[in-house]
């Protein structure tokens, strides 16, 4: 297992961590200056941030500082109640590979979509199984795409509490058997992304990661599980403030043959998002040391 | 499947459901009093509850209406630091069955327990692996005091979100995995309770519930899930408010071979708890015909 308590070489910053500094929206092209001057090495950007900033612009600032992606959030939310739905979806996932092909990103993260209209508070049906397949269907379809681009796609089971709002690939098996339905001759072009809060609850955790196996091991993403934890979305804690272990999880993926980065990836809208940046992205480090 | 449409006769009322009218906390014997007059067949009363009323109390109130029990809240908890604490958990678990027996319950349910401590925002370790183990082991030693005392234990599966505060199993095949380690001839010793809440996130819910068969599905909780939810344990949805195809479930339920009851168990601090009793059960009776 690598030792990462010299240095922070393997950490990455998914831009959501820092996206609100004392409460307030933070332009991405800020986000990056903030993080090249910590002297870290890789970034992970929602796709709503790259808009805001630019496309152009948030390419070239990302080579002037030599940063690299260790993954790109986000595609999926493939589940709708008609074909136009179903239509855009698609067409909106070729353009985050396209955005993830010029910002040279490691993969691009989907996060599958639940049942339509339920994280609007109006689920269109209750027919979880429906959305299943068209997760299915959508992946497929994308992939082909994403194979002639060279874009690996990570598949990021989500906490089964999200199942009904925001994805419903729930397990890191569930993700796999998908996996291997659609790209059965395996290599990375369809894999997952394993985040720590999604799946430290999960029983079969160990196994599925050696299941996985290096070519499927995409991406990995740690913050903590606080107890209690207060809010369903933004109470996401600091790597060594809640009950993950995590150091535990990342000896699995690397046993498994990932050698990629951790990514920190917060909500917090009570804590993390009301410090300021460096106070964040100095914390990131310190942990990133001791507590991943 | 049964037609539940025309009449109550398989709704159970879980006492929690109404344990606070207009935010107070009502005893029992009011609670069963309530339940009767309303025609309810069956409760599952919670232990605190049955101690404050006195069990003496409770059962013969429970005889005088002719009540049944679903099941009994709740055993389990069996995760400690030491071995005083496993005793403590076993003992405590040993009255539990005693009481279930007295009560003429259908089943304990048993909630297993997380890490300890972690309930009251102080987890004395991250090894929910250990946990596991101490669950394993504390039902295998309470089975067989509930196998010569005849009272099932009926294993919950909660949902992954309360993987580390209070039961780390969390799903139906894990609970069943156990069931089969501990008790391989099958039967209704061992068991186990299907809460939708709880588990129809699952994708693999069909297929457990199959797997489980008629013998080990001791129970049937119902409520929905709504979106959003607002709070992780005090925001759960009457039936049909939800995204939870209740029926669907039921029908898996029942092709295995299930005929109890459908216990309505709803912790609800801002809306139902603050309802009185008569408009609570009423609308218990109501959905029970129309959406579960």
């Amino acid at each position: 297992m690598r030792d990462f308590s010299h240095n922070h070489r393997w950490l990455s910053i998914n831009t959501a961590t820092v996206r609100k500094q004392r409460g307030i929206e933070q332009p991405l092209t800020n986000i990056i200056e903030d993080c090249a001057r910590h002297g870290i090495r890789a970034i992970s950007p929602w796709r709503d941030q790259v808009a805001a900033a630019g496309l152009a612009t948030v390419s070239k600032l990302i080579r002037t500082h030599g940063l690299a992606l260790s993954g790109y959030c986000r595609g999926g939310m493939f589940t709708a109640t008609d074909g136009a739905g179903l239509k855009a979806a698609h067409d909106d996932n070729l353009r985050a590979v396209d955005e993830a092909c010029e910002l040279h990103a490691t993969c691009l993260v989907l996060v599958v979509g639940g049942l339509p209209g339920a994280l609007a508070g109006h689920a269109a049906h209750k027919d979880i199984a429906l959305s299943r397949s068209q997760v299915n269907d959508g992946i497929a379809a994308l992939l082909d795409y994403a194979k002639a681009h060279e874009m690996p796609l990570a598949i990021e089971p989500l906490h089964p509490m999200y199942a009904f709002e925001r994805a419903c690939i729930n397990t890191l098996e569930q993700a796999l058997d998908v996996c291997d339905a659609l790209n059965p001759s395996g290599g990375s072009a369809l894999g997952v992304a394993v985040d720590v809060y999604h799946t430290a609850w999960d029983p079969k955790l160990e196994a599925q990661i050696k299941r996985a196996g290096k070519d499927r091991l995409l991406a990995f993403h740690v913050c903590d599980w606080l107890t209690p934890t207060t809010d369903l979305l933004n109470d996401r804690g600091m790597m060594g403030d809640g009950v993950i272990d995590i150091p535990r999880i990342r000896g699995w993926m690397e046993s498994a043959g990932f050698a990629g980065y951790s990514e920190v990836e917060i909500f917090s809208s009570n804590n993390w998002w009301q410090k300021g940046s460096s106070e964040v992205l100095d914390t990131c480090i310190a942990r990133h040391k001791t507590s991943v």
